[in-house]
């Protein structure tokens, strides 16, 4: 099977370096007060996208042979993987076609549909607009970018990794929130090479434990649902890629409730003043779980993304979720 | 009277560089589609502060003489330039202590202590903190800082409006908001010296028009009163070195109602998924009323900070204010 190198997430910087611009790693000193342990988050919520997925849509577009390029490219999402690759492909002027389920947020569809993609609502949930996805493949020669699978986005995604251990050397533990896997996959890959004593740490929601499960059990474990607020690590089955490398090197992986994604949301909110979507809060509010085996330590948490709408952000506010 | 020169902006660029990441410059195309023009933000709001501020306040240090710094330095403020120097002074191992009025924002208070700053609590209102501030600087051998009138500060801030050129060199009009005028002020002598056809348009509010009001007028009016939810923008008194440069150089002053700057806040969160203050988002409640000026234009809206407290987040999205 295809595995991730350290050498590939280090040439995927070059890639990622022409379109977006390092994100910050800041360190909070109120928030680390309150946790007991010096609290840096890096902003991958800071991306044109609002997410870290954008990394690795461009240095997958990057990598796609020319001939296909101009076939052009499509996918299934429910949200921030359809805007990385709508992204990158208006980047290198690859044409995007994007399927989504109907009923999906419609503050995600406009925003894929103003990248430039074509986008198709299809089916009653995601499985079923996957396959639509599968069959358009077929019948237009378009490259299908499967979200779990492409080393190519592995690989972007793995250079915020990078930039965490260069802005922060003696980094000892990074806490990331595991849907598809990539952001932890990367932040596993990359402490290997460069520090293997910093400890990688993941999170999931109680309500989509689907890696949880699988890690804790040796073997591959699929859940019948993934219904949690935050719909960045909302999967019911994990993919081998990720699975074995996340198997292999992470240190811990913590599960979230509802109320504590919400309470992340405010955190975020609260103590850095960044909206952040309940995947992208979720280190935040697993922090708050962690902070007997962290004192003192230094702690990065991966604020993955921003992208929450205005009526679920009113909502988390007002407690009235 | 000093002023600014752009030979001093460059060279606060390498200052600011040794601290602080580039703000991206990121294009919106969805808002873009919504105001009918090439919509920018600036993003400032992403430095460890949360405000543009923290240009100026490095920049300071950097040219304060040593033996200033290890007396130490003082001021008074309501937020974001206490934040900017309680940072700036950490970075620079200077003990900064800062003066608040009674009944200040806790939050900001609590985040000027956490960067290190001695904060006392004094007078009824600004001006008499200023008071207590003065005092103090005598009896301490202190120097104060004052907001608006340090070349420096003014200098270092204005290393945003260099990096807005260099990602956008045609850009056509920079919307920016004037508090005490130190972002208009780097906006106005940059685009002097780089593309004097890009215009640059300053806002204010409606209750807290002292600039705007001081530009029509042609002399120096101050107000009464400042009370509005933009607290970043909310001046009485022009300083005569922010306001002669903004007599000379802006091309327009926009007044924004309290409502106006609400729905701008509400603005900023739907479409860039950004938490923005009252006088970040602004120039986006500002853009609303200028589409039919700007159609097609490359437009940078500046958000000049996001430290909105999540009281206040909370009315403003539930319409309780």
């Amino acid at each position: 099977m295809k595995t991730l190198t350290f050498q590939d997430i280090i040439a995927a910087r070059k890639v990622v370096a022409r379109f977006l611009k390092q994100t910050p790693l800041i360190h909070y000193p109120e928030l680390s007060k309150h946790l007991g342990f010096q609290a840096y988050i890096k902003h991958e919520n800071h991306h044109p996208t609002g997410s870290f997925k954008v990394r690795g849509g461009l240095n997958f577009m990057q990598h796609l042979p020319q001939t296909q390029r101009e076939k052009g490219v499509i996918t299934a999402t429910r949200g921030n993987h359809g805007q990385s690759i709508a992204y990158a492909a208006a980047q290198f002027g690859v044409k995007a076609t994007v399927v989504v389920p109907y009923g999906n947020n419609p503050e995600k569809n406009s925003a894929m549909r103003a990248f430039g993609a074509e986008l198709i609502e299809h089916g009653a949930d995601f499985d079923e607009a996957l396959e639509l996805c599968e069959k358009l493949q077929q019948e237009r020669g378009l490259y299908y970018v499967h979200p779990c699978m492409e080393p190519a986005l592995f690989h972007g995604v793995g250079t915020y990794s990078l930039e965490i251990f260069e802005d922060l050397p003696d980094v000892d533990a990074i806490i990331v929130p595991i849907g598809g896997g990539s952001g932890c996959c990367g932040a596993i890959t990359v402490s290997k090479a460069i520090n293997p004593n910093a400890k990688v740490i993941g999170v999931q929601a109680e309500n989509a434990p689907a890696i949880y499960q699988s890690w804790k059990a040796g073997r591959r474990i699929e859940t019948d649902s993934c219904d949690t607020i935050a719909d960045g690590i909302a999967t019911r089955a994990p993919f081998p890629l990720p699975l074995s490398i996340i198997k292999e090197g992470v240190h811990d992986i913590v599960l979230l409730s509802e109320a504590e994604l919400k309470e992340g949301i405010r955190s975020a909110l609260r103590w850095t003043h960044n909206l952040a979507e309940g995947a992208g809060a979720a280190p935040i509010a697993a922090a708050y779980k962690l902070t007997d085996t962290l004192v003192g330590k230094n702690v990065v948490m991966v604020m993955s993304g921003g992208n929450l709408d205005t009526e679920t952000l009113k909502k988390v506010l007002c407690y009235q979720l």
